[in-house]
Protein backbone atom coordinates (compact mmCIF):
# COMPACT_ATOMS: atom_id res chain seq x y z
CA UNK A 1 0.00 0.00 0.00
CA UNK A 2 1.66 3.58 -1.28
CA UNK A 3 0.89 7.05 0.57
CA UNK A 4 -1.58 7.82 -1.65
CA UNK A 5 -3.76 4.54 -1.60
CA UNK A 6 -3.75 5.47 2.22
CA UNK A 7 -4.82 8.75 2.12
CA UNK A 8 -7.47 7.91 -0.14
CA UNK A 9 -8.57 4.80 2.18
CA UNK A 10 -8.53 7.40 4.90
CA UNK A 11 -11.17 10.26 3.28
CA UNK A 12 -13.22 7.74 2.31
CA UNK A 13 -13.75 6.40 5.61
CA UNK A 14 -13.40 7.06 9.17
CA UNK A 15 -11.25 4.96 11.08
CA UNK A 16 -10.66 3.97 14.54
CA UNK A 17 -7.25 2.87 14.15
CA UNK A 18 -4.68 1.41 11.97
CA UNK A 19 -2.25 -1.23 12.71
CA UNK A 20 0.96 -1.78 10.57
CA UNK A 21 3.61 -4.20 11.83
CA UNK A 22 6.92 -2.21 11.05
CA UNK A 23 9.40 -5.45 10.21
CA UNK A 24 7.75 -7.81 9.03
CA UNK A 25 9.37 -11.17 10.90
CA UNK A 26 8.54 -13.14 8.43
CA UNK A 27 10.42 -11.77 5.44
CA UNK A 28 12.56 -8.92 6.73
CA UNK A 29 10.59 -6.22 4.72
CA UNK A 30 11.01 -2.82 6.71
CA UNK A 31 7.72 -0.21 6.68
CA UNK A 32 8.05 3.63 6.41
CA UNK A 33 6.45 4.44 9.57
CA UNK A 34 7.48 8.08 9.34
CA UNK A 35 5.09 8.48 6.49
CA UNK A 36 2.48 6.00 7.82
CA UNK A 37 1.91 7.81 10.88
CA UNK A 38 2.36 11.60 9.74
CA UNK A 39 0.21 10.93 6.75
CA UNK A 40 -2.84 9.67 8.69
CA UNK A 41 -2.51 11.93 11.23
CA UNK A 42 -2.28 14.58 8.47
CA UNK A 43 -5.34 13.11 6.98
CA UNK A 44 -7.59 11.96 10.00
CA UNK A 45 -6.51 13.32 13.43
CA UNK A 46 -8.94 11.10 15.47
CA UNK A 47 -7.70 7.70 14.00
CA UNK A 48 -5.01 5.99 16.27
CA UNK A 49 -2.33 4.91 14.81
CA UNK A 50 -0.87 1.26 16.00
CA UNK A 51 2.69 0.03 15.23
CA UNK A 52 3.74 -3.71 15.42
CA UNK A 53 7.31 -2.99 16.49
CA UNK A 54 8.61 -6.87 17.78
CA UNK A 55 10.78 -7.11 15.31
CA UNK A 56 11.69 -3.25 15.19
CA UNK A 57 11.62 -1.79 18.58
CA UNK A 58 15.56 -1.18 19.30
CA UNK A 59 16.97 -1.85 16.12
CA UNK A 60 15.05 0.62 14.01
CA UNK A 61 14.47 3.92 14.64
CA UNK A 62 11.05 4.91 15.67
CA UNK A 63 10.18 8.46 16.94
CA UNK A 64 7.03 8.00 18.32
CA UNK A 65 5.52 11.47 19.17
CA UNK A 66 6.86 13.21 15.91
CA UNK A 67 6.06 10.11 13.64
CA UNK A 68 2.38 10.52 15.66
CA UNK A 69 2.42 7.12 16.62
CA UNK A 70 -0.46 6.28 19.31
CA UNK A 71 0.91 3.29 20.32
CA UNK A 72 3.86 0.56 19.47
CA UNK A 73 3.46 -2.47 21.08
CA UNK A 74 7.20 -4.67 21.51
CA UNK A 75 8.49 -7.59 23.17
CA UNK A 76 11.08 -8.25 25.07
CA UNK A 77 13.37 -10.80 23.23
CA UNK A 78 14.35 -9.23 19.85
CA UNK A 79 16.36 -6.13 19.67
CA UNK A 80 15.63 -5.28 23.53
CA UNK A 81 18.11 -8.33 24.47
CA UNK A 82 16.02 -9.23 27.02
CA UNK A 83 14.76 -13.43 27.56
CA UNK A 84 11.47 -13.75 26.41
CA UNK A 85 8.08 -13.56 28.11
CA UNK A 86 7.34 -9.40 28.70
CA UNK A 87 5.02 -7.54 26.72
CA UNK A 88 6.10 -3.97 26.00
CA UNK A 89 3.46 -0.93 25.17
CA UNK A 90 4.25 2.37 24.79
CA UNK A 91 0.75 4.50 24.82
CA UNK A 92 -0.15 8.24 23.75
CA UNK A 93 -2.23 10.55 25.50
CA UNK A 94 -4.78 10.23 22.94
CA UNK A 95 -4.78 6.21 22.84
CA UNK A 96 -4.76 6.36 26.55
CA UNK A 97 -7.54 9.03 26.63
CA UNK A 98 -9.41 6.48 23.73
CA UNK A 99 -9.27 3.60 25.69
CA UNK A 100 -10.96 5.13 28.61
CA UNK A 101 -13.33 6.38 26.75
CA UNK A 102 -14.91 2.87 25.61
CA UNK A 103 -17.55 1.59 26.66
CA UNK A 104 -17.52 -1.91 25.99
CA UNK A 105 -15.35 -3.88 28.62
CA UNK A 106 -12.01 -5.40 27.74
CA UNK A 107 -12.69 -9.51 27.74
CA UNK A 108 -9.02 -9.92 28.50
CA UNK A 109 -8.61 -10.29 31.98
CA UNK A 110 -4.61 -9.96 32.31
CA UNK A 111 -3.93 -8.12 29.48
CA UNK A 112 -6.81 -4.77 30.18
CA UNK A 113 -5.25 -1.63 30.68
CA UNK A 114 -8.01 -1.58 33.38
CA UNK A 115 -6.00 -3.13 35.24
CA UNK A 116 -2.82 -1.86 34.54
CA UNK A 117 -2.77 1.53 34.65
CA UNK A 118 -3.67 2.49 38.37
CA UNK A 119 -1.11 -0.06 39.44
CA UNK A 120 1.66 1.91 37.05
CA UNK A 121 -0.12 5.20 38.62
CA UNK A 122 0.06 3.91 42.35
CA UNK A 123 3.62 2.91 41.41
CA UNK A 124 4.82 6.41 39.71
CA UNK A 125 2.58 7.75 43.12
CA UNK A 126 5.39 5.59 45.28
CA UNK A 127 2.31 3.97 46.56
CA UNK A 128 1.70 -0.06 47.15
CA UNK A 129 -0.40 -1.86 45.37
CA UNK A 130 -0.88 -5.28 43.75
CA UNK A 131 -3.02 -6.55 41.16
CA UNK A 132 -0.92 -9.63 39.72
CA UNK A 133 2.24 -11.52 40.79
CA UNK A 134 4.24 -10.25 37.60
CA UNK A 135 7.39 -11.92 36.45
CA UNK A 136 10.00 -10.20 38.53
CA UNK A 137 13.10 -11.71 37.44
CA UNK A 138 12.30 -10.58 33.66
CA UNK A 139 11.36 -7.44 35.01
CA UNK A 140 14.70 -7.18 36.46
CA UNK A 141 16.58 -8.60 33.17
CA UNK A 142 14.73 -5.87 31.33
CA UNK A 143 15.36 -3.19 33.55
CA UNK A 144 19.39 -4.17 33.06
CA UNK A 145 19.12 -4.33 28.95
CA UNK A 146 17.35 -0.65 29.06
CA UNK A 147 20.27 1.07 31.38
CA UNK A 148 22.32 -0.80 29.08
CA UNK A 149 20.52 0.44 25.97
CA UNK A 150 19.58 4.35 27.29
CA UNK A 151 22.55 4.81 29.86
CA UNK A 152 25.18 3.31 28.64
CA UNK A 153 27.51 3.86 24.80
CA UNK A 154 26.69 2.74 22.11
CA UNK A 155 23.87 5.47 22.90
CA UNK A 156 20.32 4.44 20.75
CA UNK A 157 21.50 6.72 17.93
CA UNK A 158 24.78 5.10 17.70
CA UNK A 159 22.66 1.76 17.73
CA UNK A 160 20.62 2.46 15.02
CA UNK A 161 23.32 3.22 13.05
CA UNK A 162 25.27 0.06 13.80
CA UNK A 163 22.33 -1.49 12.78
CA UNK A 164 22.06 -0.07 9.42
CA UNK A 165 25.82 -0.59 8.84
CA UNK A 166 25.78 -4.37 10.00
CA UNK A 167 22.63 -5.03 7.68
CA UNK A 168 23.87 -3.31 4.92
CA UNK A 169 27.26 -5.43 5.10
CA UNK A 170 25.32 -8.64 5.63
CA UNK A 171 23.71 -7.94 2.22
CA UNK A 172 26.43 -6.67 0.46
CA UNK A 173 27.88 -10.23 1.31
CA UNK A 174 24.98 -12.09 0.28
CA UNK A 175 25.54 -10.54 -2.75
CA UNK A 176 28.84 -11.66 -3.44
CA UNK A 177 28.18 -15.24 -2.27
CA UNK A 178 25.21 -15.30 -4.46
CA UNK A 179 22.79 -15.61 -2.89
CA UNK A 180 19.12 -12.98 -3.44
CA UNK A 181 17.63 -11.01 -0.12
CA UNK A 182 13.57 -11.66 0.21
CA UNK A 183 12.95 -7.93 1.00
CA UNK A 184 13.88 -5.28 -2.17
CA UNK A 185 16.82 -3.71 -1.43
CA UNK A 186 17.51 -0.39 0.11
CA UNK A 187 15.02 1.19 2.62
CA UNK A 188 12.64 -1.97 2.58
CA UNK A 189 15.21 -4.19 4.27
CA UNK A 190 14.87 -4.19 8.24
CA UNK A 191 17.81 -3.07 9.47
CA UNK A 192 17.68 -6.06 12.52
CA UNK A 193 17.18 -9.44 10.58
CA UNK A 194 17.78 -10.69 7.28
CA UNK A 195 15.97 -13.24 4.91
CA UNK A 196 17.53 -14.73 2.44
CA UNK A 197 17.02 -17.13 -0.27
CA UNK A 198 18.90 -20.58 -0.35
CA UNK A 199 20.30 -21.00 -3.59
CA UNK A 200 18.78 -22.21 -7.16
CA UNK A 201 18.54 -26.12 -6.34
CA UNK A 202 19.19 -26.24 -2.55
CA UNK A 203 17.17 -26.24 0.53
CA UNK A 204 16.72 -26.07 3.89
CA UNK A 205 18.73 -29.23 4.63
CA UNK A 206 21.18 -28.51 2.63
CA UNK A 207 22.38 -24.91 4.25
CA UNK A 208 20.35 -24.73 7.99
CA UNK A 209 22.80 -27.92 9.33
CA UNK A 210 25.85 -27.15 7.85
CA UNK A 211 25.52 -23.74 9.47
CA UNK A 212 24.86 -25.21 12.52
CA UNK A 213 28.03 -27.10 12.31
CA UNK A 214 29.83 -24.08 12.22
CA UNK A 215 28.08 -22.75 15.44
CA UNK A 216 25.96 -20.50 13.18
CA UNK A 217 21.94 -20.95 14.31
CA UNK A 218 19.72 -19.16 11.56
CA UNK A 219 15.69 -19.46 11.49
CA UNK A 220 13.50 -20.99 8.46
CA UNK A 221 11.17 -19.36 6.27
CA UNK A 222 7.80 -18.22 8.08
CA UNK A 223 5.41 -16.57 5.38
CA UNK A 224 3.14 -19.29 4.06
CA UNK A 225 3.76 -18.61 0.36
CA UNK A 226 7.58 -19.34 0.25
CA UNK A 227 8.60 -20.29 3.52
CA UNK A 228 10.65 -23.94 2.25
CA UNK A 229 12.85 -21.10 -0.32
CA UNK A 230 14.59 -18.96 2.14
CA UNK A 231 15.96 -18.36 5.75
CA UNK A 232 16.07 -15.70 8.33
CA UNK A 233 19.23 -14.09 9.88
CA UNK A 234 18.65 -12.41 12.85
CA UNK A 235 21.25 -9.64 13.48
CA UNK A 236 20.07 -7.39 16.58
CA UNK A 237 21.56 -6.11 19.96
CA UNK A 238 24.68 -7.29 21.15
CA UNK A 239 25.06 -9.23 17.39
CA UNK A 240 25.88 -5.97 16.01
CA UNK A 241 26.59 -3.49 19.03
CA UNK A 242 29.16 -5.17 20.44
CA UNK A 243 31.46 -5.46 17.20
CA UNK A 244 34.09 -7.76 19.42
CA UNK A 245 32.05 -10.80 19.13
CA UNK A 246 32.85 -10.75 15.27
CA UNK A 247 29.17 -12.38 14.72
CA UNK A 248 28.27 -10.67 11.65
CA UNK A 249 31.97 -11.55 10.60
CA UNK A 250 31.53 -15.22 11.51
CA UNK A 251 28.04 -15.31 10.57
CA UNK A 252 29.21 -13.91 6.39
CA UNK A 253 32.20 -16.31 6.71
CA UNK A 254 29.62 -19.69 7.41
CA UNK A 255 27.36 -18.59 4.94
CA UNK A 256 30.06 -18.50 2.45
CA UNK A 257 31.79 -21.94 3.26
CA UNK A 258 28.46 -23.39 3.76
CA UNK A 259 27.04 -22.63 -0.18
CA UNK A 260 30.40 -23.38 -1.20
CA UNK A 261 29.85 -26.71 0.71
CA UNK A 262 26.21 -27.34 -0.33
CA UNK A 263 26.54 -26.77 -4.30
CA UNK A 264 29.62 -28.66 -4.17
CA UNK A 265 27.41 -31.71 -2.38
CA UNK A 266 24.84 -31.55 -4.80
CA UNK A 267 27.34 -30.77 -7.72
CA UNK A 268 26.29 -27.60 -8.58
CA UNK A 269 28.25 -25.13 -10.03
CA UNK A 270 30.13 -22.48 -7.46
CA UNK A 271 30.20 -19.57 -10.27
CA UNK A 272 33.71 -20.17 -10.28
CA UNK A 273 35.49 -21.75 -13.39
CA UNK A 274 37.06 -24.97 -13.45
CA UNK A 275 34.35 -26.15 -10.53
CA UNK A 276 37.03 -23.75 -7.69
CA UNK A 277 35.72 -22.66 -4.53
CA UNK A 278 36.67 -19.47 -3.27
CA UNK A 279 38.26 -19.54 -0.23
CA UNK A 280 36.32 -18.52 2.76
CA UNK A 281 37.81 -15.29 4.15
CA UNK A 282 36.63 -13.08 7.14
CA UNK A 283 35.88 -10.02 5.38
CA UNK A 284 36.84 -6.56 6.99
CA UNK A 285 35.59 -3.67 8.09
CA UNK A 286 37.26 -2.16 5.08
CA UNK A 287 36.30 -4.20 2.68
CA UNK A 288 32.60 -3.78 3.17
CA UNK A 289 32.47 0.26 3.83
CA UNK B 1 -19.99 -23.88 52.99
CA UNK B 2 -20.44 -27.14 54.50
CA UNK B 3 -21.07 -30.49 52.37
CA UNK B 4 -24.87 -30.08 53.00
CA UNK B 5 -25.10 -26.30 52.06
CA UNK B 6 -23.02 -27.76 49.07
CA UNK B 7 -25.37 -30.55 48.11
CA UNK B 8 -28.54 -28.67 48.62
CA UNK B 9 -27.31 -26.06 46.29
CA UNK B 10 -26.36 -28.42 43.62
CA UNK B 11 -29.85 -30.27 43.75
CA UNK B 12 -31.71 -27.04 43.70
CA UNK B 13 -30.00 -25.80 40.06
CA UNK B 14 -27.58 -27.17 38.16
CA UNK B 15 -24.49 -25.51 37.65
CA UNK B 16 -21.84 -25.53 34.57
CA UNK B 17 -18.72 -25.37 37.11
CA UNK B 18 -17.91 -24.32 40.60
CA UNK B 19 -14.57 -22.91 41.61
CA UNK B 20 -13.10 -22.80 44.51
CA UNK B 21 -9.79 -21.84 46.21
CA UNK B 22 -8.05 -24.92 47.86
CA UNK B 23 -5.57 -22.11 50.43
CA UNK B 24 -6.15 -18.69 50.39
CA UNK B 25 -3.69 -16.59 49.81
CA UNK B 26 -4.86 -13.70 52.01
CA UNK B 27 -5.42 -15.73 55.58
CA UNK B 28 -3.59 -19.09 54.90
CA UNK B 29 -7.07 -21.15 55.16
CA UNK B 30 -7.16 -24.65 53.72
CA UNK B 31 -10.32 -25.88 52.24
CA UNK B 32 -11.28 -29.68 51.85
CA UNK B 33 -10.49 -29.98 48.49
CA UNK B 34 -11.21 -33.95 48.31
CA UNK B 35 -14.65 -33.57 49.97
CA UNK B 36 -15.76 -30.76 47.78
CA UNK B 37 -14.88 -32.55 44.55
CA UNK B 38 -16.14 -35.75 45.42
CA UNK B 39 -19.15 -34.40 46.82
CA UNK B 40 -19.67 -32.37 43.69
CA UNK B 41 -19.52 -35.31 41.32
CA UNK B 42 -21.84 -37.28 42.73
CA UNK B 43 -24.02 -34.92 43.38
CA UNK B 44 -23.93 -33.06 40.07
CA UNK B 45 -21.44 -35.14 37.43
CA UNK B 46 -21.42 -32.37 34.37
CA UNK B 47 -20.29 -29.96 36.78
CA UNK B 48 -17.35 -29.31 36.12
CA UNK B 49 -14.71 -28.43 39.59
CA UNK B 50 -12.21 -26.05 39.00
CA UNK B 51 -9.54 -25.41 41.78
CA UNK B 52 -7.25 -22.75 42.27
CA UNK B 53 -4.25 -24.07 43.70
CA UNK B 54 -1.87 -20.94 43.38
CA UNK B 55 -1.15 -21.20 46.79
CA UNK B 56 -1.35 -25.08 47.34
CA UNK B 57 -0.54 -26.85 43.73
CA UNK B 58 3.37 -28.76 45.20
CA UNK B 59 2.58 -27.58 49.19
CA UNK B 60 -0.53 -29.81 49.57
CA UNK B 61 -1.95 -32.95 48.42
CA UNK B 62 -3.70 -33.11 45.37
CA UNK B 63 -4.91 -36.33 43.68
CA UNK B 64 -7.15 -34.46 41.24
CA UNK B 65 -8.43 -37.88 39.57
CA UNK B 66 -9.20 -39.49 42.40
CA UNK B 67 -10.91 -36.29 43.82
CA UNK B 68 -12.87 -35.59 40.93
CA UNK B 69 -11.39 -32.57 39.99
CA UNK B 70 -11.35 -31.14 36.31
CA UNK B 71 -9.15 -28.37 36.34
CA UNK B 72 -6.24 -27.69 38.49
CA UNK B 73 -4.68 -23.75 37.88
CA UNK B 74 -1.93 -22.54 39.46
CA UNK B 75 1.33 -20.44 39.14
CA UNK B 76 5.16 -21.20 39.36
CA UNK B 77 6.08 -18.87 41.97
CA UNK B 78 4.78 -20.49 45.12
CA UNK B 79 5.52 -24.71 45.89
CA UNK B 80 6.71 -25.29 42.30
CA UNK B 81 9.66 -23.11 43.08
CA UNK B 82 9.91 -21.41 39.97
CA UNK B 83 10.65 -17.68 39.35
CA UNK B 84 7.03 -16.21 38.37
CA UNK B 85 5.69 -15.77 35.03
CA UNK B 86 3.95 -18.94 34.12
CA UNK B 87 0.75 -20.14 34.94
CA UNK B 88 0.06 -23.88 34.68
CA UNK B 89 -3.28 -25.66 33.81
CA UNK B 90 -3.65 -29.84 34.37
CA UNK B 91 -7.39 -30.18 32.89
CA UNK B 92 -9.48 -33.80 32.83
CA UNK B 93 -11.01 -34.52 29.69
CA UNK B 94 -14.54 -33.61 30.59
CA UNK B 95 -12.50 -30.24 31.32
CA UNK B 96 -10.99 -30.51 27.65
CA UNK B 97 -14.38 -32.07 25.45
CA UNK B 98 -16.44 -29.05 27.62
CA UNK B 99 -14.33 -26.53 25.94
CA UNK B 100 -14.24 -28.12 22.36
CA UNK B 101 -18.14 -28.44 22.30
CA UNK B 102 -18.56 -24.78 23.67
CA UNK B 103 -20.17 -22.37 21.07
CA UNK B 104 -19.03 -19.00 22.29
CA UNK B 105 -15.72 -18.38 21.07
CA UNK B 106 -12.99 -17.19 24.11
CA UNK B 107 -12.16 -13.75 23.95
CA UNK B 108 -8.82 -13.88 25.33
CA UNK B 109 -6.43 -14.24 22.81
CA UNK B 110 -2.68 -15.90 24.72
CA UNK B 111 -4.56 -17.44 27.24
CA UNK B 112 -6.96 -19.73 25.10
CA UNK B 113 -7.00 -23.29 25.07
CA UNK B 114 -7.73 -23.44 20.89
CA UNK B 115 -4.32 -21.51 20.82
CA UNK B 116 -2.55 -23.85 22.66
CA UNK B 117 -3.89 -27.08 22.50
CA UNK B 118 -2.56 -27.60 19.00
CA UNK B 119 0.79 -26.73 20.36
CA UNK B 120 0.86 -29.18 22.77
CA UNK B 121 -0.83 -32.03 20.53
CA UNK B 122 1.92 -30.70 17.85
CA UNK B 123 4.76 -30.96 20.35
CA UNK B 124 3.90 -34.54 21.75
CA UNK B 125 3.67 -35.99 18.20
CA UNK B 126 6.97 -34.48 17.34
CA UNK B 127 5.76 -31.89 15.26
CA UNK B 128 7.02 -28.09 14.93
CA UNK B 129 3.96 -25.58 15.47
CA UNK B 130 4.73 -22.12 16.56
CA UNK B 131 1.38 -19.94 17.95
CA UNK B 132 3.55 -17.36 19.98
CA UNK B 133 7.16 -16.97 21.44
CA UNK B 134 7.01 -18.71 24.85
CA UNK B 135 9.19 -17.23 27.98
CA UNK B 136 11.82 -20.18 27.17
CA UNK B 137 14.09 -19.28 30.18
CA UNK B 138 10.81 -19.72 32.45
CA UNK B 139 9.99 -23.13 31.32
CA UNK B 140 14.13 -24.61 31.30
CA UNK B 141 13.46 -23.19 34.95
CA UNK B 142 10.47 -24.81 35.46
CA UNK B 143 11.96 -27.90 33.85
CA UNK B 144 14.47 -28.17 36.70
CA UNK B 145 11.43 -27.37 39.22
CA UNK B 146 9.36 -30.38 38.29
CA UNK B 147 12.61 -32.71 38.15
CA UNK B 148 13.38 -32.29 41.44
CA UNK B 149 9.80 -32.56 42.84
CA UNK B 150 8.91 -35.91 40.33
CA UNK B 151 12.34 -37.22 40.30
CA UNK B 152 14.66 -36.44 43.40
CA UNK B 153 14.82 -37.00 46.61
CA UNK B 154 12.23 -36.40 48.68
CA UNK B 155 9.26 -37.91 46.87
CA UNK B 156 6.47 -35.70 46.25
CA UNK B 157 4.37 -37.85 49.57
CA UNK B 158 7.47 -36.79 51.50
CA UNK B 159 7.12 -33.10 50.59
CA UNK B 160 3.70 -33.07 51.39
CA UNK B 161 4.60 -34.40 54.59
CA UNK B 162 7.53 -32.05 55.76
CA UNK B 163 4.96 -29.17 54.70
CA UNK B 164 2.76 -30.35 57.40
CA UNK B 165 5.13 -31.34 59.98
CA UNK B 166 7.09 -27.69 59.21
CA UNK B 167 3.85 -25.72 59.42
CA UNK B 168 2.68 -27.55 62.76
CA UNK B 169 5.84 -26.47 63.74
CA UNK B 170 5.58 -23.07 63.20
CA UNK B 171 1.65 -23.14 64.86
CA UNK B 172 3.32 -24.26 67.97
CA UNK B 173 5.96 -21.95 68.19
CA UNK B 174 3.95 -19.30 67.43
CA UNK B 175 1.34 -20.09 70.53
CA UNK B 176 4.12 -20.53 72.46
CA UNK B 177 5.54 -17.51 71.88
CA UNK B 178 1.72 -15.70 72.44
CA UNK B 179 0.50 -15.25 69.01
CA UNK B 180 -2.77 -16.25 67.31
CA UNK B 181 -3.28 -17.42 63.60
CA UNK B 182 -5.78 -16.67 61.62
CA UNK B 183 -7.10 -19.88 60.20
CA UNK B 184 -8.48 -22.13 63.16
CA UNK B 185 -6.37 -25.10 64.31
CA UNK B 186 -5.78 -28.03 62.67
CA UNK B 187 -7.12 -29.01 59.04
CA UNK B 188 -8.14 -25.41 57.85
CA UNK B 189 -4.58 -24.25 58.42
CA UNK B 190 -2.65 -24.37 55.24
CA UNK B 191 0.71 -26.16 55.22
CA UNK B 192 2.43 -23.49 52.85
CA UNK B 193 1.74 -20.34 54.70
CA UNK B 194 0.31 -19.09 57.92
CA UNK B 195 -1.13 -15.91 58.75
CA UNK B 196 -0.50 -14.68 62.38
CA UNK B 197 -1.94 -11.43 64.29
CA UNK B 198 0.25 -9.15 65.49
CA UNK B 199 -0.01 -8.92 69.65
CA UNK B 200 -2.41 -7.05 71.00
CA UNK B 201 -1.09 -3.14 70.80
CA UNK B 202 1.13 -4.17 67.81
CA UNK B 203 1.00 -2.85 64.43
CA UNK B 204 3.34 -3.69 61.20
CA UNK B 205 5.44 -0.89 61.53
CA UNK B 206 6.63 -2.81 65.00
CA UNK B 207 7.34 -6.55 63.75
CA UNK B 208 8.32 -6.21 59.95
CA UNK B 209 10.86 -3.97 60.01
CA UNK B 210 12.59 -5.85 62.99
CA UNK B 211 11.77 -9.07 61.37
CA UNK B 212 13.55 -7.55 58.21
CA UNK B 213 16.56 -6.27 60.27
CA UNK B 214 17.43 -10.19 60.96
CA UNK B 215 16.75 -11.51 58.19
CA UNK B 216 13.60 -12.70 57.96
CA UNK B 217 10.84 -11.76 55.19
CA UNK B 218 7.50 -12.00 55.61
CA UNK B 219 4.22 -10.47 53.91
CA UNK B 220 1.81 -7.83 55.30
CA UNK B 221 -1.90 -9.21 55.52
CA UNK B 222 -3.56 -8.99 52.45
CA UNK B 223 -8.07 -9.69 53.65
CA UNK B 224 -9.68 -6.44 53.22
CA UNK B 225 -11.67 -7.28 56.79
CA UNK B 226 -8.36 -7.26 58.54
CA UNK B 227 -5.05 -6.43 56.47
CA UNK B 228 -3.68 -4.92 59.12
CA UNK B 229 -4.09 -6.84 62.12
CA UNK B 230 -1.69 -9.65 60.72
CA UNK B 231 0.96 -11.03 58.72
CA UNK B 232 2.14 -13.87 56.42
CA UNK B 233 4.96 -16.54 57.08
CA UNK B 234 4.95 -18.77 53.60
CA UNK B 235 6.55 -21.51 54.31
CA UNK B 236 7.43 -24.07 51.09
CA UNK B 237 9.02 -25.38 48.85
CA UNK B 238 12.98 -25.55 49.61
CA UNK B 239 12.45 -23.73 52.97
CA UNK B 240 10.62 -26.84 54.27
CA UNK B 241 12.37 -29.11 52.05
CA UNK B 242 15.83 -28.31 52.74
CA UNK B 243 16.30 -28.98 56.53
CA UNK B 244 19.66 -27.64 56.23
CA UNK B 245 18.85 -24.37 55.63
CA UNK B 246 17.31 -24.06 58.66
CA UNK B 247 14.61 -21.30 57.69
CA UNK B 248 11.82 -22.39 60.27
CA UNK B 249 13.73 -22.62 62.68
CA UNK B 250 15.34 -18.81 62.22
CA UNK B 251 11.86 -17.79 61.62
CA UNK B 252 10.65 -18.96 64.79
CA UNK B 253 13.79 -17.84 66.34
CA UNK B 254 13.83 -13.98 65.03
CA UNK B 255 9.69 -14.22 65.61
CA UNK B 256 10.45 -14.74 69.57
CA UNK B 257 12.98 -12.18 69.58
CA UNK B 258 11.04 -9.69 67.75
CA UNK B 259 7.47 -9.91 69.52
CA UNK B 260 9.75 -9.52 72.82
CA UNK B 261 11.74 -6.63 71.71
CA UNK B 262 8.49 -4.88 70.06
CA UNK B 263 6.55 -5.31 72.91
CA UNK B 264 9.74 -3.66 75.26
CA UNK B 265 9.91 -1.03 72.75
CA UNK B 266 6.00 -0.22 73.55
CA UNK B 267 6.47 -1.20 77.00
CA UNK B 268 3.76 -4.01 77.05
CA UNK B 269 4.59 -7.37 79.62
CA UNK B 270 5.95 -9.79 77.81
CA UNK B 271 3.98 -12.40 79.67
CA UNK B 272 6.89 -13.12 81.53
CA UNK B 273 7.73 -11.91 85.61
CA UNK B 274 9.57 -9.06 86.50
CA UNK B 275 9.84 -8.13 83.08
CA UNK B 276 12.06 -10.19 81.88
CA UNK B 277 12.54 -11.50 78.28
CA UNK B 278 12.86 -15.22 77.42
CA UNK B 279 15.59 -16.24 75.98
CA UNK B 280 15.14 -16.20 71.57
CA UNK B 281 16.32 -20.41 71.45
CA UNK B 282 16.23 -22.26 68.36
CA UNK B 283 13.38 -24.29 68.60
CA UNK B 284 14.78 -28.23 67.54
CA UNK B 285 13.06 -31.20 65.89
CA UNK B 286 12.44 -33.23 68.79
CA UNK B 287 11.08 -30.19 71.14
CA UNK B 288 8.00 -30.24 68.45
CA UNK B 289 7.46 -33.67 67.50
Amino acid sequence: VGQAALEAALEKKKYKLVTFTHVDTSTGVLSDAKTIGETIKRVSPETLVILDGVCSVASEEIRQEEWRIDVVLSATQKGLGTPPGLSVVSASQQAIQTFENRKTPVTSYYASWKRWLPIMRAYEAGQPMYFATPPVNLIYAFHASLTAITKRAPSLAERFALHKEQSARLRKATKEIGLKTVAKEGAFQANGMTAIYYPEGLAASDILPRLAGKGIVVAGGLHKDCKDKYFRVGHMGISVVDKSRGDIDRVISALKETTAEAKKAKGLSNGLPNGQFSEPALITETSTA
